[in-house]
């Protein structure tokens, strides 16, 4: 891991002067001039603006920031090129108003994030007594835009995948028979956050066992036994960008049946890793686990998609899902997480975050893979 | 804290039973026989599945949860009166072709939950060559269900407060100048999870000097220093359901201006919290935190509203604003967090969550407010 200190990538001003001028070519194209953005990742996106409540409206020349009396202060500070207008009044009513002010006559929403019922308020605080403005949908527009990561976010999910690496290696002398599986899940998130980060991108599994059959099982209070697979899946938020690692280990001298899940699910990972660049289709990556995993008897057992985006989310796009004709842009960050899981047995996923380049894959996860059995 | 383990409130399934006989008496007045609930918590409050993803159809004799093969396994462990149904397409898929099959001719939907590209993704798919079934928002109904707390729920909550004043309490003695605010926040969440929890209900803030001026700040690489308050917010999710507690600090022998501070949003606390009845509107709770603030000429430092419901999510209704009217329910649990942030000096905020009954006010988080300084 790097020796810098985590948040020393300072995303220079002009980076947002950028994205907030492709946002506009796109809605250019759309015929939208105003766009209104409520998603929070999206606002700290375009604007830098961190808390969990705003509403961003982006015009022809300016973007403007609204938000509630609690992050007046923080706002002034975080946000970069919009304007910051407190409003101790709902949002939708400080907004609704001035859309009516301006006469704005069409604009785009997220419609993949705004809920019914927010839209409808929206709506009905735009209009006033005219019929107001043309609302449109502007989809995927933001995921698309963020499915390609510039140098400096590149550099901070590198950084949070050293991270997550670094904290896994430092807690796998602690795995053993007889340790619950939460102690090592507390264990994992306590040291990320000393280590700087803020936290766990999602609710870290360690899953042991019958458990590790369950894709999404959480960390329960069960104790680890020997001749047991466990699985950990982990990764931390540092600097407002995700990681995600996943790990199978096996207690014991493996078994038969044990390694071959193993070692069929590491060729598949391997194999899906090398083949990622720029240009190839979402379900074509997908594809390449899927087949490794057929070669050996085993896709029925793979219930879930090979991978997905990870970046200021930890599930963005693309999704890399059987079909998905998604072409991986260059500079695009995927995970590549195959697994299969045997009910009443046990299960195996083995996941890296790698950096879709032209030079080639670069897994941010940089943990080892083996051994992958402590006997 | 109970000696007890902490998941050994058993929810009965006669408690399923019944919550789902409450929505569908509340279906029946809104003539609405099927209604679809998308919102995962809700989900696991009508039928104990507990996965991030599924859909529940709650008919008039019967519930149906359809759920991706990631969460089959877990669906069936789980689910408590639902019938499973595994779909390997799209959800929205699979559920409209139900809808389809059954010609349902009208149905509930969460309009304050479901996106307005979701929601037309079911229309579109349960429409079909017919015009579809006429959907009906059920607006805040589920979040009014969950208002009152039936009495394992209650033990819950308290359980979680129990354990989040007890890690509290833990961590205090490393609360000192030059230790930097993360690894406060660390070490209580590190607490949490060995004490049992899930995790954190929301990322713990540890905000001191300038920074405690944020109601929302965040954990930062701050070092804490003497002559300065230090805010501390922190809750855990323990079995399903949360706590939120703060306390404030002081680091050294408080000055004059921060002791009016302090004492001042402490007497408002407390008179707040005392005041708190069944019947009791919410505006009226905020009224009372508000006045006794006036009173000492700090009200307009006090920026947010008093405190919010919490339950299986950290902030559920009521909320404890201005004006509001709803009555508090016997059963329902607020928190009651008065505070004033002065920019550039800093802030002080006290928050209890509290179950509201008939016999009085029950402070769920039993952490003492003094002392608090440390000299």
């Amino acid at each position: 891991m790097s020796s810098e200190p985590p948040n020393d990538v300072v995303f220079p001003d002009a980076l947002f002067d950028q994205r907030r001028a492709r946002l506009r070519e796109r809605l250019e194209q759309a015929r939208l001039p105003y766009v209104l953005v409520t998603k929070p990742v999206d606002i700290f996106y375009l604007c830098g603006f961190k808390g969990s409540t705003g509403v961003l409206l982006l015009g022809p020349r300016r973007a403007r920031l609204w938000v509630d009396p609690r992050y007046t202060l923080q706002a002034r500070e975080q946000s970069r090129g919009a304007d910051v207008i407190e409003s101790r009044e709902a949002l939708s009513k400080a907004v609704g108003a001035w859309l009516r002010r301006a006469r704005v006559a069409a604009l785009g929403y997220q419609g993949a994030h705004l809920t019914c019922a927010d839209f409808s308020r929206f709506r009905q605080e735009a209009k006033g007594k005219s019929s107001g403005p043309r609302w449109k949908s502007i989809g995927a527009t933001m995921d698309e835009l963020r499915m390609v990561k510039d140098q400096w976010e590149a550099e901070r999910i590198r950084r949070a995948g050293a991270l997550t690496a670094a904290v896994f290696r430092e807690v796998l002398p602690m795995v053993k028979p007889g340790v619950p599986e939460c102690d090592l899940a507390a264990e994992l998130e306590y040291r990320m956050k000393r280590s700087g980060a803020e936290g766990p991108a999602f609710e870290t599994i360690v899953a042991s066992g019958p458990r590790s059959a369950w894709p999404h099982a959480r960390a329960s209070g069960r104790c680890l036994q020997g001749g047991e697979l466990v699985i950990f899946d982990v990764g931390a938020i540092l600097a407002n960008y995700a990681a995600d690692m996943t790990r199978t280990l096996y207690l014991g001298t493996a078994t038969g049946r044990a390694r071959r899940l193993y070692e069929s699910v590491a060729a598949a990972q391997q194999e899906t890793v090398q083949g990622l660049r720029p240009g190839l289709q979402a379900g074509q990556a997908d594809a390449i686990a899927r087949e490794a995993l057929t070669r050996k008897g085993l896709a029925d057992f793979f219930t879930h998609s090979t991978g997905h985006g990870v970046g200021l989310e930890v599930h963005e796009r693309p999704r890399l899902g059987r079909g998905d004709q998604t072409p991986l842009p260059a500079g695009s960050v995927v995970t590549v997480e195959p697994g299969v899981y045997v009910e009443g047995y046990g299960g195996v996923r083995i996941e890296d975050t790698v950096l879709v380049v032209e030079s080639g894959p670069e897994v941010l996860t940089p943990a080892a893979k083996e051994p992958w059995f402590i006997s």
